[in-house]
């Protein structure tokens, strides 16, 4: 499986995904200012891997201090994943990986550097590892609910590239696959940044399971056609009331699946869940540059000036979900405040 | 105001759309042929353009013919008709242009060649006055539908560029804005082709409405944050039923326009309207080539050998349509029966 994000003799190696498919090339970052650079520019992305990626960020700074003061020390870090936080607003994981990892830093208060360095690598390392734990579980528990044959519509990507590996929906799907219940899958391209046509169409292209690439403005009419039994997504955060924050697209998705009578799913780890906040109206939308509705592959479509929107994720209020997959079991939106914060 | 097509020193001029907004060329046809071509790879698009179009095509056909036998003639130019007829299947309006041209072939059986021409040329002039003028009493009769400060929501090109001039859906816009209604239109990019981007967005923004480009999976969120008012869009068929194809995206927007209580009128000249059938589901959808999803601006960014859909139109049942406003007046989907037809 194609790993998004690895530790690689003391770096950061990072998949640039801006360039797939087309082409695998990785950044190998030496300093944290590069993680972060690579997760503002969507070299990586995906809320479980951006979350992975500000862990070994952190790991990474606390490998190149060349401080040998343990509380200067300290303070570099926490600078550094105060850097790593404000490279993107919406999805919780980023958050929820850089707490973990100053919760390490707490423990290791007075304990010699050397030793901090490794407890701040053990915990990036279990970040992830606990992510691909939690994407098979996902796969597992989720592939119970798609049916022999099924027509499936996902969007953006959520798959290896996204996560720790092997991925949320995508996970779903590739399970379902494996127990052979001969799926088709159509992928919605997910304009502006294209994660389904250039990442999703990829991955699952590349495991030979059986994929349509569809405009997002086909997306009702492949419903209406009658192809499409489920629709499985992903998400950046979910809030208390089960409302969920996910790439621009999903709650359009959302609303065509409840007119088509569709089940309409989301498959996340419980890191993304944020028990902070009541509804999908509190969660912060990211709000990238015009560039990426305007230009494609570095052309210029749109009319010099024009005005542009560009929210990089919407909300689908949980009145539109019938079911939140997690690894911890499947829910309805209305019982996700119950489930115990990760941290 | 720019013109799609004009009759121009004996031959057929075209404005190039696919190279808009970056360059203003324009394509002298000098043969029948290289009419049917600039259709079929969208040089010139939109139903009542290409209507134009191929009307001028045919007469093209009969300025160029140096057949002296008035049989002979007329079959060159059933044939010119019959080429034209093959470029593109959803669209009624290109039927309706070379039906017209074909009965004043009857009406002229047995004429001198040069007054076949004349009158050929004739009414090729007539349809596109009659688009311009059906264009404006569109625009006036709709925008009665338009409130003081509202936001619209357009889709796809429905302006000068798609029609003899003015516009059907961007006319209404157009004469919203003269009035002073103070709107803001927000269109969609309308994926794979762009014209939303490309043409709605140039048109408005050179004449200074106020316009905001968004992708296609942005129009749901933008509804959910109130933004819009009334979305308006066109046609290139309207059946018996009161069912309409357009653009491939359209039937999304209608279900999005229902699901936020937002009014979703369609604008189309009756030539638009075809009472030969039914229902929806019995007009012919083009599926275009795979290209059109793969790539953009000559850069492929799915993966090679994936599956593509390439619907280009798709069907709005009548119940998702408030109104359908025509230069006969505005009515209400299941009226539409009721109305004579134009030929």
């Amino acid at each position: 499986m194609i790993r998004a994000v690895e530790w690689k003799e003391g770096r950061v190696r990072i998949l640039d995904q801006t360039k797939l498919p087309g082409e695998t090339t990785y950044i190998d970052c030496e300093k944290v200012e590069q993680v972060a650079q690579a997760i503002r520019d969507l070299c990586v992305r995906g809320a479980p891997a951006i979350g992975i990626t500000a862990a070994y960020g952190m790991a990474l700074a606390a490998q190149t201090s060349a401080l040998s003061s343990p509380s200067l020390f300290q303070k570099e870090i926490e600078e550094a994943g105060a850097l790593l936080a404000a490279t993107r607003p919406t999805a919780i994981n980023l958050f929820t990986a850089i707490n973990r990892m100053k919760k390490i830093m707490e423990d290791q208060k007075g304990h010699p550097i050397p030793s901090q360095r490794r407890a701040l690598l053990a915990e990036a390392n279990a970040i992830l590892n606990e992510d691909i734990d939690a994407n098979r579980t996902i796969g597992r528990l989720g592939s119970a609910l798609i049916a022999f044959g099924d027509g499936i519509l996902t969007y953006c990507n959520t798959g290896a590239l996204a996560t720790g590996g092997y991925g949320t929906a995508l996970g779903i799907i590739r399970s379902a696959w494996e127990q052979e219940k001969r799926i088709a899958v159509y992928v919605c391209e997910t304009r502006p940044v294209l994660q389904g046509a250039r990442l999703t169409a990829w991955e699952l292209h590349r495991e030979k399971i059986p994929v349509v690439l569809i405009t997002d403005s086909m997306a009702g009419t492949i419903m209406r056609l009658g192809k499409i039994r489920r629709c499985i997504v992903g998400a950046d955060r979910i809030a208390t009331n089960g409302d969920v924050a996910n790439k621009i697209g999903t709650y359009t998705i959302a609303v065509l699946a409840r007119e088509h009578n569709i089940p309409f799913y989301v498959a996340a780890p419980t890191s993304t869940i944020d028990l902070g906040i009541a509804s999908g109206d509190q969660i912060p939308i990211e709000e990238r540059d015009r560039s990426e509705v305007t230009d494609i592959g570095g052309k210029t479509f749109a009319p010099e000036g024009v005005a542009v929107s560009n929210l990089a994720f919407d909300i689908t209020p949980a009145e539109y979900i019938q079911a939140i997959i997690t690894e911890k079991g499947i829910f309805r939106p209305d019982q996700i405040q119950g489930l115990k914060p990760s941290v």
